[in-house]
């Protein structure tokens, strides 16, 4: 194999999915050259068990890849509404995405066809000299799906799980629709951009006929660490975001805030878990001008260490009752850092997994559309992130800076074995 | 200096900012780190001479860099429209950009004055903890900052190169206007794209009040080849691009159809040469569901390979007289690669830097937004471009995958010594 190994786009050591074909290995036949010859079926955290030398994630385990999978560099996400109403439809898409992303984040293209010239390429080409560059592609179901409009398109109101309802109003909320919602969801993270929108296109063209995109969002740098072998990233207002984020490693923390367990029901969710994703613009144009002290108050932290402002290094533990000589807290009542502490919300924590993006300008405004695309994984949404939501957006110094552009709420299933597809609990 | 150098974001060995600020050598005092402790001032595509254990390409030389430097994985571009009617303040912007441009491509923060509490910092900090990643800056001077409605806002009509015109109406046009022109530009090219957003950023801080952005796109992957070091990457159609693209390794090229010579006129613009970019929007729902074998009729070449339809590799030439049995021409009238060829325009060529991007969901089309940010460096417009995209956009086959919805032209002035700044020539 060391002669096929090569030194990949983004630095990683890896098979393209040129060189994958001309080793004769692209079928299911010769993935026995994959991570140890089997799927890395663990428990928790299990799809982070990677072959690092074909940069891949392995797709199949227990849980889908891309939530404790520790965080690549780039996302493509996207949101699709169904256009069939046809149940067997969607359970038809389910199945070819599923096949399809297993081939892609394998680094092979969407689908085995691709030299015919007498039909469209089963695969639209701009990822064959690439790796998978790590890809996972994790794959979500709507509320709408389950119920719109009262309607029971799909015959699945009755399985609808209890926490995946949609999101209330909340303060703060500039919702746009257009970047809200949806009846599924497709998040590709990568270290390479192109192989992540790569995945997302070809599964938007699989989907021709039954479902068509709703809105889809890039984000060019990571802002959460997720894995202890990580360092933590810094976001669009140059802090440090993420210090503080539940790791791969904590299997602990994991099953009690992200994994649906075999009593939460329903059981079709069992080793699921549920994402929330806010587009968050920032108003940066204002930050920018805001005096370091202020920013460093409005955050609770330092802008260049990211110490808490009540200690000297990143990972010192927040002191919240600590106070100053005149008997004020070091920690301002309304600064972020105190009002999403976990211990500010009955010790509930997100696995947060988000991304900066830019989208141009804001004609509107006459500044630079930017900010953070929030995305975060738990056990139930209602427990969660709408009582951390509802604090924030009503206390929080930071929304002076901020506004909540996009929301989006989805069930993600568990994972599936081999020869398995994403959703199968739920039509089986 | 061993200890301090680290396996970087996108696997380049370099030092990040903070490691430059923390060895002391912040100041241009310590510069003696730089490449052989000294500006690479070569002649033509002297930029290319990047100190590589630092991940820096030197912002100073003959010729600005970002052009004849090995094309970077990601791009933002940026135009802005001055709201000044001071000659001075545009003056002063650009030394101002110079200045801290030269900073941020040595992996510095954009001014140096980022600890002072009761200021704002110089720099916004989202990349303080990252490398200089190959960052490239260069600044371009449109049109309309010469004469705007007939107006000379900044004494400078006089002054106007006549290479520098307004595009003609071009076949193939539905140009956006806020897509399109701009007074000045930023082009900012980087292996990291937080490092190239962080780039334009604080360009468009520093130039509050005196010109606001008009519009900016991101690219998420190279579609040319600049050095013969690099491989050929695919665009979005999933075709090689850039085959036989102007190398930095060819001097020879560079002077005859990029440089303006000294002959070219007018002096300012001696060692400058002239950016058109195009967003060209790809129809990719449509491209996707044509053949194979008419896919690469429409282009000229086989997908996978590169190679031209008359050839076996990628690099064999292109022979376009080459007949099938039935007499007719194997590589079609119509075929891009017959109709951009530089025989086809009188030998004239572009170095071409473009890449691919997606913005979304265009929700007219209810399709993805995504394409090519065209972007070709030439010594000018009126012999290079507009007479072959004249061409193209009457008789290319690829016409009906394809429109141009933004366009713009600038002038690309020298670029600086030490001390120097970019427009200077212009401006003394």
């Amino acid at each position: 194999m060391g002669a096929l190994m090569r030194f990949g786009k983004e630095g990683q050591h890896g098979l393209t999915r040129r060189q994958l074909l001309g080793a004769g290995i692209s079928g299911g036949a010769g993935f026995a050259l994959g991570a140890g010859g089997g799927y890395a079926l663990g428990q928790d955290g299990a799809t982070s068990g990677a072959a690092p030398d074909r940069a891949v994630v392995p797709f199949h385990g227990v849980h889908q890849a891309g939530i404790a999978t520790p965080a690549q560099e780039r996302l493509h996400f996207a949101a699709f509404d169904l256009t069939t109403h046809s149940r067997a439809d969607v359970r038809d898409l389910l199945r070819a995405w599923s096949l399809a992303a297993e081939r892609m984040c394998r680094g092979l293209p969407a689908g085995a066809e691709n030299e015919n010239p007498l039909a469209p390429p089963d695969d639209t080409g701009e990822a064959f000299d690439l790796t998978a560059a790590h890809l996972t592609i994790t794959i979500g179901l709507g509320p709408s799906l389950f119920s719109y409009a009262g309607e029971d398109r799909f015959q699945l109101a009755a399985k609808q799980p209890e926490p995946l309802a949609p999101l209330p109003p909340l303060p703060g909320d500039e919702l746009d629709p257009d970047r809200s919602g949806g009846d599924l969801c497709v998040q590709a993270c990568a270290n390479d951009p192109q192989v992540a929108f790569h995945a997302v296109r070809n599964l938007t063209r699989i989907a021709r006929g039954v479902a068509v995109m709703r809105w889809s969002q890039l984000g060019f740098g990571r802002t959460s660490t997720t894995s202890r072998s990580q360092a933590t990233p810094r976001n669009l207002m140059g802090f440090k975001d993420g210090t503080n984020n539940i790791l791969a490693e904590d299997p602990q923390a994991l099953r009690e805030h992200v994994w649906v367990g075999a009593s939460d029901g329903p059981p079709w969710m069992t080793g699921g878990t549920y994402v929330v994703t806010r587009r968050i613009r920032m108003l940066i144009e204002a930050w920018d001008r805001d005096p370091l002290a202020d920013q460093e108050r409005v955050i609770g932290r330092r802008k260049t260490s990211g110490a808490p402002l009540t200690g000297t290094q990143e990972h010192d533990p927040v002191d919240l009752a600590a106070k100053r000589a005149d008997g004020q807290p070091i920690v301002a009542a309304d600064a972020h850092v105190r009002l999403a502490a976990p211990s500010a919300h009955g010790g509930a924590r997100l696995l947060r997994r988000g991304y900066s993006f830019t989208d141009g300008m804001d004609r509107d405004l006459g500044q630079l559309d930017a900010g953070l695309f929030f995305v975060a994984f738990q056990r139930d949404p209602r427990t969660h992130f709408v009582p951390i939501q509802r604090r924030l957006g009503h206390d929080d110094a930071l929304n002076e800076y901020v506004k909540h552009t996009g929301s989006a709420v989805f069930a993600i299933p568990p994972g599936t074995r081999r020869g398995g597809w994403v959703g199968e609990t739920l039509f089986s």
